[in-house]
């Protein structure tokens, strides 16, 4: 499945998902990556340096917003460009529940050789998380 | 440990690392960003759709980059934007080693409210896997 540039207008929205962010994901993501900063995953530690909480890794965050393009898209390579700014973190509680990262995007440019600006918008309880969040994405 | 904006310049260097990245790196990433894409472990499918083995996650790559970023810095949170482009996979054979990706950066601008540009270069067998790979960071 692919996406054609000839299918798209600026405002065509993307598929919008929710991530579940738990204490559970950041010790794997802390193990995938090799980030293993206790702000991740010590609420004793995360408290002591002013945090509300345990907070998830920002790239965390940025990946999973980037999950929304590629699998709107497609195909991960489709993915040529990404930039985020990292306004708020995202405190995980102690539960089963964790928190959601809410994740939609439109298509706000039409840019040269079939690609497009896509602008995404992430957010954890109403508030945004990211800013600026930009891909640039190459259709079929 | 912090860096303040009084001790560095256009051209500081940050400490550069390699970071190795195996299969079985991959597999906990899928794992632990969710994206279970076979191009990052089966390499049947992914020579069937053209790439040369297996590749690393460009956000798995992305976020090593990072790293070199927020260990210097010393405070995750210092790190306000991250822009890369996705310039060419990373393959990752089915061996012990697997592959290095090799991260260095430099301050290449000084910015307002003591924060600093920092340029990153990110390089699998000397071939550039990140382009135009650009972090805003705040210095104490």
């Amino acid at each position: 499945m692919t996406v054609s540039y000839a299918d798209v207008a600026v405002g065509t929205a993307l598929p919008a998902q929710t991530f579940p962010v738990t204490r559970f994901h950041l010790v794997r993501y802390a193990g995938a990556s090799g980030d293993f900063n206790p702000i991740h995953w010590n609420e004793k530690f995360a408290t002591s340096v002013g945090l509300p909480d345990v907070i998830a890794h920002g790239m965390f965050t940025m990946a999973e917003a980037a999950r929304v393009v590629t699998d709107w898209v497609g195909d991960p390579g489709a993915l040529k460009e990404f930039s985020v700014r990292f306004t708020r973190p995202v405190p995980v509680p102690n539960d089963d529940q964790g928190s959601q990262i809410a994740v939609s995007g439109e298509i706000t440019e039409l840019l040269d050789d079939r690609r497009v600006k896509v602008t995404l918008t992430a957010t954890h309880a109403d508030q945004k998380v990211l800013g600026n969040a930009v891909a640039i994405v190459q259709l079929a």
